[in-house]
């Protein structure tokens, strides 16, 4: 917990602040902390994401849940925040996400186009803009410039930058692969460095430990782990995200880790919308209970 | 049909809305369904496509053919379209293709490259632009920024955007083909995501299951499939393509199908205007007695 | 002859109409046709081509020439035009080059870059612009981002386009070469889709029929293969190409089919200067009796 | 000392001279050297570089150690330059990194891309920029055209530009590596030609001499080597880089030598601050006694 | 002599004219001849170029020795301009170079990427700009269009373009080399294609006829090779190059032969300062003498 720096500190325009205020203190629990659906997996992954719960596939439903939840926000690309957000807009915050790709092509030089620029967020009303950075990628040049036109945007317009820090590529596969320690907590802190106001990580895997960097080979647990990675992130809030479907139990025990660290708060899509809508809604309020203890002081 | 929109549902913008409404609700059948004449394959294809009917390379000869059949608009690049649309300017509604390519070099990373922009679609009293997406190419990078640009400047001229949504290139050929209901599917969605107001998508073919995604190897119906793909495109407005000439039993069956999915509308080119003119003008009547059974409510 | 379209029904701006009145009715024979002389080969080949005839190497020389024959224009680059053009300005209509290429690089991937703008050309009071397309060139995406460019800025400045519609890479190798009838057909159909008012081909070969597409496989006499490349490119203007120095029977057979096909004219170069300056005189005067035959009606 | 140029001498711009007499004559020890602390390690490494001192991982206790040690400017990114400087804003000048990249794709064709711009060094306060050049690199065209906007950015604004000139890249690899002699006296050359400045070397190792460039394969002591380097650079003013963590005599006789030779001053990170607080501060005092030595005139 | 052009008849506009003519007739021999100082060698090939005059390697050595010896212009890149030139400011006309590379990575594609711009030499006061232009690279697109852009900008500033119109690559390589006749004759069409005011030549190598282009093959003399050369440069006016040191015989006898030719004049680097400062005068005294016998009529 003491890790987690308060709004006050985190150097925020005030553009950026009112909003990330709104998000944190105005929607979802109000005490500092965050829980946001992620609904770009129509894109990143296409429409087989939805078989397991057909509804979800209709983004109507996946609004309207986001706000019967309580989320903190939803995070959708350009054409369906133009044509599903004007519905509850206002009801629950939108995160717009810039920029993405479809998964059929080769990830080796893994790069996220962009389709949407900031601007856009603001005629939206949303409240925060997200960027996927493939940490790591040979394309790490394009995706600096293109991050660079993004934060720049972003600290024009007072707008909150969100960025997912996912390692990528051909040399992270050499090196142990996207979700080791070291891959997670070098993508933390890369968002860091290059200016993100909120990174979004996948959880570390410290048993990963084969190909990867020097000190990263040694014995840790993960809450050593997620401990590490939120402290390299430093000033920037750190939201931890739910990845592929998994056991109820073991997504708990990362949420709660997660927020031991220091954590803001948790992203989590398919672990709440790949179920029915009762079943989500009662997953979701289990992950509250865990958020409600860890407030901001 | 209870899942196609109402103009009403797709968050347009009153410049889009009006020429949607022009192209739907004053031409054709007017009534919410939509015929329209494609002929960009002198340049996808070359002049080899008019050889089964030489009067079908003369543009004056398709701009004619698409008064006379009642469609509700024809789909040509500028060069064309400063040359011959004059002619009978107003008379049926034009849809200037903004990009293209010819069929010479290889797909394997695939992209159409722009020639003309919104502007120029405005300047000569167009009531949409087309954009080809190559969905899943190498080159999706370059493809989504030329996509974004589009959009964009479509959006600020109140102008509607039709997405040319294509499977493509080698990466696509390693995950089942085209014409697979999993890249359909995929594409329709992608469309969507990125912002199309209207998609362009190839019927899907769910026997083609080596090599697709999971949940798309099961054995699913060709109404299955459709239906799924215009559940994908959700409030973006869906066109099926005709694609190269067919059994005209098999076509008509094809658009029954669609139709019934809560497409809007039918594409076809070469299946029309690969015939003798009057022939051309009865199978025209053929598809339009289909779209007559599903007015928009 | 009754294919060629008159000036009225070209869809032309009145800048353009203009400047190609000024071309085709008020230099040369003054009946619609036209006789060009292209001299951009000092930087397509080098000064190779100037060793049949040294004087031909001294744009001076040219420029004269241009004048005593009679032509309706001639194609220099932007160098030649600053230096050489003032001397005969106004008495010979000006064509700016605006891009080209040495021949040293490969070819594989052909594309020709430019190296003048449209703005340079009203600035020397040229009256059309040439740009080189390489139909068919792996390169086609940054070949046409560039004759969009330039189309863009031609509509703006009234300026007409002339298109160098060459078939070229190894794409086209592989399907046939660069001067088969497939190719040369389909390149004159690519200039007219993308805007070309004017188009230069090569004069088709239907001989060549190896692994060219399907319908070009047939029996074709030269005859019927320019007489359909001159309805492939419809409202576009077509002028066919001298290419390099051959027989002068055999150039003016193609000279007198390719009138009859309805080209416009022709645009010969290296037929012309090199030989010797009083002999390319005769020459001219040769075709110009072909051109007086088809006079604009 | 003879061959450090005095400010005046520089061909500096009013807001350059004023920029850099603060850096070099208001901080540290006043005198005209140099001392700097660089931390972009945590984006050019990786968190890695923090186990060795965790507390390093902090931000802040960096900046905290520039004040305490009495450093002229620290050089962090512009990530923790937004969320870290306004605590000590002025008590050190600042020198923001404008690019940078991640150790994990390949270092081929090695290319440190932007992520922030001059512009943002003014709002920020900052009295220099840093920029990465990597000499020798076969992406030198883009890094050239990077830093070309950079450069002129800097004038305009009376920014002095720092470039890190590091030989980098496979031909370097296989012309002797990244800190030979020959490396070295090049890199410090070319950012000299280039418009540095200030150029921040590698130290160099005249014994490399395997598959250098002809007269480097002679027998130089370092004292020759860093004298030779320090006059390629002529009037950019030279820091010598610590490089990776070393012995202390070693690091102190590399600082004596640099200073000797003429170089304006050091720039020391991981051999600061990968030891414990108060030793990094003692270690910095023996810096400064050398750099005390080594006024300017 | 009869194929030098006066400075009348190049088609310059008034600010080129008057900058040529300043360098021309107000400097050095003062006879429209013309003794240039290239000084780019530091970044071409670093500072092994000066350990033959280690003197050399001080830009400000070379600023005063080309004012000593009279020379007719100094060429330098950005960096040395901004830092020297100041000394010596309007005592020898500056030809600012604006793009260079290093010799590190692979010439295979050979682009010189460039680093400053027409307006900086404007506001150094510097009478002509430098372009390296590597004819028959594969890189030629990248190149036309950076020599575009110079040419457009000199044209707006009435600055003399001068064009280092260097055969390179490794299509060059396969066809005979970088100073074959045909090589050279065909850089400088090429420089004179695209614009160049004045090139600079390598002197061509008649003897070199291996793989070079049919009529090259043949027997010339060099007095015919350089002939030629400056024929095909027709009016942009013809330096020749000294290129790397060599006899004072070969280089003296170099030199005539290309003044006999019609070449405007020299420019001559290593050949000057790799020997010892008042060898160099004298030596340049002998290459002025030459320089006497060919004035401008």
């Amino acid at each position: 917990m003491d890790t987690r720096p308060s709004l006050a500190q985190l150097g925020l325009s005030t553009g950026k602040k009112a909003r990330l205020h709104r998000i944190l203190h105005q929607h979802g629990l109000r005490n500092g902390t965050a829980l946001f659906l992620p609904y770009d997996q129509g894109l990143e992954h296409g429409p087989r994401d939805f078989f397991a719960n057909p509804a979800a596939g209709d983004p109507r439903y996946i609004v309207r849940l986001a706000v019967e939840g309580g989320f903190n926000g939803i995070a959708v690309q350009i054409g369906l925040a133009e044509k599903f957000y004007w519905d509850y807009a206002g009801e629950v915050p939108l995160i717009l996400k810039l920029n993405g790709k479809t998964d059929i092509p080769s990830d080796a030089e893994a790069l996220s186009p962009m389709h949407a620029g900031v601007a856009e967020a603001v005629r939206l009303g949303a409240d925060a803009v997200g960027y996927t950075l493939y940490v790591g990628s040979p394309a790490q040049e394009r995706d600096f410039a293109q991050l660079r036109t993004v934060r720049q945007a972003a600290e024009r317009f007072g707008m909150p930058l969100v960025v997912w820090a996912y390692p990528r590529g051909e040399a992270i596969e050499a090196k142990g692969g996207k979700d080791s320690y070291y891959a997670v907590d070098y993508a933390a802190r890369t968002a860091s460095e290059l200016g993100a106001d909120v990174v979004k990580v996948n959880f570390p895997h410290p048993e990963k430990r084969t190909d990867v960097k020097a000190p990263y080979g040694g014995e840790y647990s993960t809450q050593q782990a997620i401990d590490a990675v939120v402290r390299s992130a430093n000033r920037t809030l750190v939201l931890v995200s739910g990845g592929e479907r998994a056991g109820d139990d073991a997504m708990l025990e990362k949420a709660r880790q997660s927020m031991e660290a220091g954590a803001t708060g948790l992203i989590f899509g398919r672990n709440v919308w790949q179920r029915e809508h009762d079943e989500s809604l009662r997953f979701v309020a289990r992950l509250q209970e865990i958020l409600a203890k860890h407030p901001s002081l």
